[in-house]
């Protein structure tokens, strides 16, 4: 029997893409709110025995896990023959370390909360800093999905001299697999971070920018500062105006706004989170990854 | 080693008072927020071999859930001995049936997420109704601190000629338990619930007041509708202003000041959930019942 594809809210319209991919239908999922504040998810009828792929986006993940969490908990008590999960993008990744003393390494914890309730995961270039591969922190199969093809693929049919960018180290592994799908050369800015909104970039002095447009790409715009301070220098440095990329669009507050005013060309983003600036579309290739999931 | 006392937000004067009657010291506990929605809790230094009391209020629960489920955690990977949980309103006890299709029991599926991260459990008049006990739901130990003798002994004080009322069959457990140590009367009224918000109350013809107070006693307020049905109706009747006793005073929205327009005398609760009508302490056997949990 076909898969049913249950999207938790805020998945916006790759549930209906992932769903024509992999010719299965959305089922009707409701999670009612009590008024004082307690989840209840309805799910739809005839789930005994189903393989039942589970979207959420989990950006602002910490009312979200909850209601997640739950909805795993019953369709298994509705008889689920599996249970996946499809999140496009991972949250608790960037905590996979104990930055001062008292702190947990949450990202683990993370994994085993989800790790106990769903049977595999697929997810989209996750924040794989200090761990280095998904299986170091969940121990159920997991795949991840590289954005870099898609991502690849707008630059090669929107952008006509593309000079990629990476705003910072951590970022490298993400440019150098988009260039070379691209065919086209790539730089690392060096970013010292002092605070949640805080950071400073620097530009090398030999930055040859020869009339082409940088192209931004970092996996994750949050407070936006990295990028933002990024667009100022290249600007700064007599660049064309840059055109930003984000895989995941968490741009908490105005940060999305302020990339426009410090003279971004445009903001690009995959639809791994729902936001305005998504034109990067990942059904295809998640669903391909969730075929090799399913039993 | 004396245990310590870790408080999560929003637990109030709770913590300090329980603190006092167990003798032990109240760690600093900090949860960060980053801007991206993600907690980060912070504990204090030495928990190593030690026994941790996390005192958590959930009331709105789904969001405080994962701060507790990550602080439980983190203080397991900074070595605690054994880590117990003081949650004086449980949540999610009134979700233990299949109301509609497609809905799951998820009060057990929050009873083995909590069960998952901490060896132990207090709380207060958890809503059993379906459930006869809390160990059908939870695997681990846990005590219940029943909030009658406090309340009684609230009442003795302040209220000359008290009969007690229940709103409906099921508050009858604690309203005969507060009667039976207040040494007087109770009644228990009817209740029809046609909607989280909709509920009817009547009162029985052969209600006799005597001159007494009505005071009414339920375990949870929430939307406060049945007991300002209650009020109206005993208004109606001829009473005078009654007095209103919640256990847990979560009181969404306008709940509260609803219940002083409908024309009740006070509003009164325990301090399970902080409240500005917390009047009623359980600090002192909340902290008898932890000690017998102690390791």
């Amino acid at each position: 029997m076909k898969p049913i594809l249950l999207a938790l809210p805020g998945t916006g319209a790759l549930a209906s893409g992932l769903a024509q991919h992999l010719s299965c239908e959305v089922g009707s999922l409701e999670i009612h709110r009590f008024p004082d504040g307690e989840s209840c998810p309805r799910l739809p009828p005839g789930l005994a025995r189903r393989d039942v792929v589970l979207l959420a986006s989990l950006d602002h993940p910490d009312r979200k896990l909850v209601g997640l969490y739950l909805t795993a908990c019953v369709a298994r008590e509705l008889g689920a023959r599996s249970i996946g999960l499809v999140a496009p993008y991972l949250p608790y990744m960037r905590q996979d370390a104990v930055f001062v003393p008292g702190q947990g390494i949450t990202a683990r914890h993370v994994a085993a909360m989800l790790s106990g309730c769903v049977d595999w995961l697929v997810t989209v270039d996750p924040h794989l800093h200090r761990f280095r591969s998904l299986s170091d922190l969940y121990p159920i199969p997991s795949l991840v999905v590289p954005a870099a093809p898609e991502i690849a693929r707008w630059i090669r049919a929107k952008v006509a001299h593309p000079l990629l960018v990476g705003p910072d180290q951590e970022s490298e592994q993400w440019v150098a697999q988009v260039a070379s799908e691209v065919g086209c050369g790539y730089t690392i800015l060096d970013k010292v971070r002092s605070g949640d909104q805080q950071v400073t970039v620097s530009v090398p002095g030999t930055l040859a920018l020869d009339g082409c447009t940088p192209v931004l790409i970092d996996d994750i715009a949050s407070t936006g500062r990295t990028m933002r301070a990024a667009v100022l220098k290249l600007k700064a440095a007599g660049s064309l105006a840059p055109v930003c990329i984000a895989v995941h669009a968490l741009f908490c507050g105005d940060a999305f706004a302020e990339l426009g005013t410090a003279g971004a060309d445009c903001v690009v983003s995959c639809n791994s989170v729902e936001h305005v600036s998504n034109l990067i579309d990942l059904s295809a290739p998640l669903a391909a990854a969730v075929r090799r999931m399913l039993p």
